[in-house]
């Protein structure tokens, strides 16, 4: 998640002190290894891969000692894999005495494609200072540049701003010093016969690892906090994979602890430098914060946390059925949109009803478990939701959903009918199957979050090699282009397109997109 | 100094370590200062001004907090006068939560010039790291940020490159932790009733005590390091206000614990991270340790110093008599240029003729002290250099000295010689005298060292109304300018003039041109 901007300076919050100690106390061990480049490479066009740029190896990186480098000069370290942790570099100077300062540029890339690209010409609304770049100045050298930021690459590239006429630099011990909540010895990976299934998976590991940080980060390189939508999907990979669940039960009380006074949850926190809710909300993800809660309990059954955030849970479910008719049907408003996925280009009415519908069974099952009173009238308001979208919003005779006030029909609406179990399990597959036939090749989607509930509709439905097939296509695509994490957002029918204009700010390591673990934990080897 | 540039990389050094023990155990006491800026400025066209820019005040700075900053805001702290340290600052940030980091660029500069140009257009051969820029990412705020590199300047620009488009930065409490070995209790400022010379005298002391650091540095925004032709005049300034000895005798420690395998003492060293001699040799500059020790001994015999450095002393004297040829001429060669000043325009055979009798003669004081049993050869290459000088170099008829094979007539010639001595005080009277009427106003020196010669030589002369002229129309035309340290290069015919092209690599602190303070001090005030 990244892409959406609201600004709320009204909103105020309560802030929960007995919730965040509690998240406070699920803080998580931080890993870290030592990680060093194994070649030097140059940037060469390769058709075939993302922007139509790749490397090349150029030497060892063990060679690097022998590169003196004086103004403008240049050289790329190749890490091997995508990593996410702090560089630090040895740096001598070699010639006649040391009589200027080094000028020393650093850009550090997830893909290739990034390095192609001149910092200096992004103009766009997303703010510069996401770009992974540092200019320092070094006095005396023989020096350690230890950074003090944490980035996200798999590339480094130095160049040599300036030494002077008489003296050049020499560069030796690069390494980064990764960190992760991720126990990479928690993994048990799934034996996987076909060969590109078994990388898809592989992929899906390293994106969620990367994304593992003090609390579970939508991408290491930017945005780095907390969004509940990414951390829905995040929490059933890791249940999957590496099991931390000190890990979801921190967020969810992070979220759980700072509400706004009319008790949503806000799309986002932030933790650093101290824990603090974004004024961003959205229709479904604050409903989310019910489903990842129902996720967990199913996953393990935890009184501690019912007892503390069935409360909050309940409350998102409250406000949001007063958007709710008599007659079942959810109508939005301006100020609390529905996200469903990040184009605005289609109507998103049925897909939110199919949301509340999907969240308020997982809900119905939380209420009975805590006994509430009020489970009746919930269980009456899902009748309702449901009665509406089968009798208003199916239409019959196309065999698929409709939405908005000019019956548009798009995939969102039947991938999210289907995901909430609103038609019989044969119904649903017909609608999927439909959909596959009218509305594929899927056009105007860009984002791994709606391509995952795509390939999960599928897989709900029974199609099955549909499901993978859209997985190769769509996942598998992004490692075909050079991916070694899966990215923020791609769009298999236009590969270069960036939501930001241009590569040096898109995240290359998103956790939305880590899924296929869960979907081929799931629906392949379960 | 600054402006030469010579690789020898074949060339061998001694490390003396019981000299360099000497020069580490005189190393000064470190003087700081907490300062505050007192306005906030922007750029304004002056037309008086340097390169046609000035500032104008647009708020005191306590109104720095109340100006938020979004990309490309910018402002300019104006500390009121020369500064050299290290610069803090606190940064926060108003509006939504902080959901990206800052990137902020800082400039500093000594002068509005500075901050009039672009770096990025610089191209020249001079290190484009001497530009006094950075650029930094703060992942969190509020924070910090406490530059570890020391910075020379009067105003500070801070440019905001990011911060997000829901939020701003906002800054407060802007401090330069000064720092300087210049002790400002030791100087009792000469009474002076010329209010212009009053004003030359003071930035003359502040010009020298923001080049005293762990050395006598040539310049504190750029160079940085001991250079043997600032050290002189630094030290004859010094003797004149602050009188810290210690700081001279470690430098010439430092010059003597590592001379070349042939003898000579190089140009220039470094003292970081170790001390290191530079691979540059200047005819002159070699030759001036000897002039520096004998201006200390002068001030303050030091029996030590001249046990440990005589032999240092005597043996560039043999080295430079080795390029004097039995009838008395000095030869020069190559690579062993003679500097005088940084112009190649002029014909410097006489000039150089002139150092080395000025030197000799210092020397032979020194030979003296010291009972050396070599005392009357030395007097009688004096004697040989001293009738050479008088019988081929003086040109009766024009009253004026001449140089080289085309018998070139040229300031440089008649200031090095008058300075010498060689004539007697009426002829060297009348030699300057001449020099006034025929050769000013001088065109094509642009070092306020060669200046500084120049006026030296008139006071020897005993034109002391020319020389307090030339001291107005020169030092008094850069604090017109707008300076409030003197410069490193400065042509009075061309006020814009730059060695490097560009305003931001000159340096307008520079030791060489703080002799004001000495000259006024010797002919004005003694």
């Amino acid at each position: 998640m990244a892409f959406t901007f609201q600004i709320n300076d009204d909103v105020h919050f309560k802030h929960d002190q007995q919730l965040l100690a509690k998240a406070n106390h699920n803080r998580p061990t931080l890993h870290h290894q030592q990680v060093k480049p194994q070649t030097l490479v140059k940037l060469v066009k390769q058709a075939d891969q993302l922007e139509g740029w790749g490397v090349e190896a150029v030497a060892p990186a063990s060679a690097l000692a022998e590169q003196p480098l004086k103004r403008d000069g240049k050289l790329i370290l190749d890490f091997g894999d995508h990593q996410v942790g702090q560089f630090s570099i040895q740096i001598d100077s070699v010639g006649s005495p040391m009589d200027a300062p080094l000028s020393l540029k650093l850009k550090f890339a997830e893909m290739p494609a990034e390095l192609a690209r001149n910092s200096a010409d992004y103009d766009g609304w997303l703010s510069k200072s996401w770009i992974q770049e540092e200019t320092v100045h070094l006095d005396t050298l023989p020096a350690t540049l230890a950074l003090p930021r944490r980035y996200s690459f798999r590339y480094v590239e130095l160049t040599v701003i300036d030494t002077s006429p008489k003296w050049q630099a020499v560069f030796s011990e690069p390494v980064v010093t990764t960190v992760s909540s991720a126990n990479p010895q928690a993994v048990s990976v799934p034996k996987l016969a076909d060969p590109e299934l078994k990388k898809i998976y592989q992929v899906g590991v390293k994106t969620l690892a990367d994304c593992m940080q003090d609390v579970f980060e939508d991408g290491p390189k930017r945005d780095r906090r907390l969004w509940i939508g990414d951390l829905r999907l995040q929490a059933l990979a890791d249940y999957a994979t590496f099991k931390n669940t000190a890990l979801v039960k921190r967020c969810l009380y992070l979220f759980g602890a700072m509400p706004a006074e009319d008790g949503r949850v806000p799309a986002n926190v932030f933790t650093k430098p101290q824990a603090t809710p974004d004024d961003t909300f959205l229709f479904d993800y604050s409903l989310f914060f019910i489903s990842i809660l129902a996720d967990y309990q199913a996953f393990q059954a935890d009184a501690e946390v019912m007892q503390d955030l069935y409360p909050v849970a309940k409350r998102q479910m409250d406000v949001a059925l007063k958007q709710v008719s008599v007659a079942g049907e959810l109508q939005l408003t301006e100020d609390n949109p529905v996200f469903i996925d990040w184009s605005n280009d289609f109507d998103k009415a049925t897909a939110g009803q199919a949301v509340i519908i999907y969240v308020l069974k997982q809900f119905i099952q939380l209420a009975k478990q805590q006994a509430d009173p009020d489970l009746a009238t919930y269980q009456s308001q899902l009748a309702a939701l449901v009665a509406f979208a089968k009798t208003k919003l199916f239409d019959a005779d196309q065999g698929l959903f409709v939405s908005g006030p000019n019956r548009e029909v798009n995939v969102a609406s039947q991938v999210w009918m289907t995901l909430a179990h609103v038609l019989s399990p044969a119904e649903r597959q017909r609608v999927m199957q439909t959909t596959v036939h009218q509305l594929f090749p899927i056009t105007g989607i860009a984002t791994p979050y709606m391509y995952h509930h795509v390939t999960a509709a599928l897989f709900e439905a029974g199609l099955t090699d549909d499901a993978i097939a859209l997985m190769k296509n769509y996942w598998g695509k992004m490692i075909r282009l050079g991916a070694d994490t899966y990215w923020e957002a791609f769009d298999p029918n236009h590969p270069d397109y960036s939501p930001y204009g241009s590569p040096i700010l898109n995240s290359y390591c998103h956790a939305w997109s880590c899924t296929p673990v869960y979907l081929i934990d799931k629906y392949l080897v379960k």
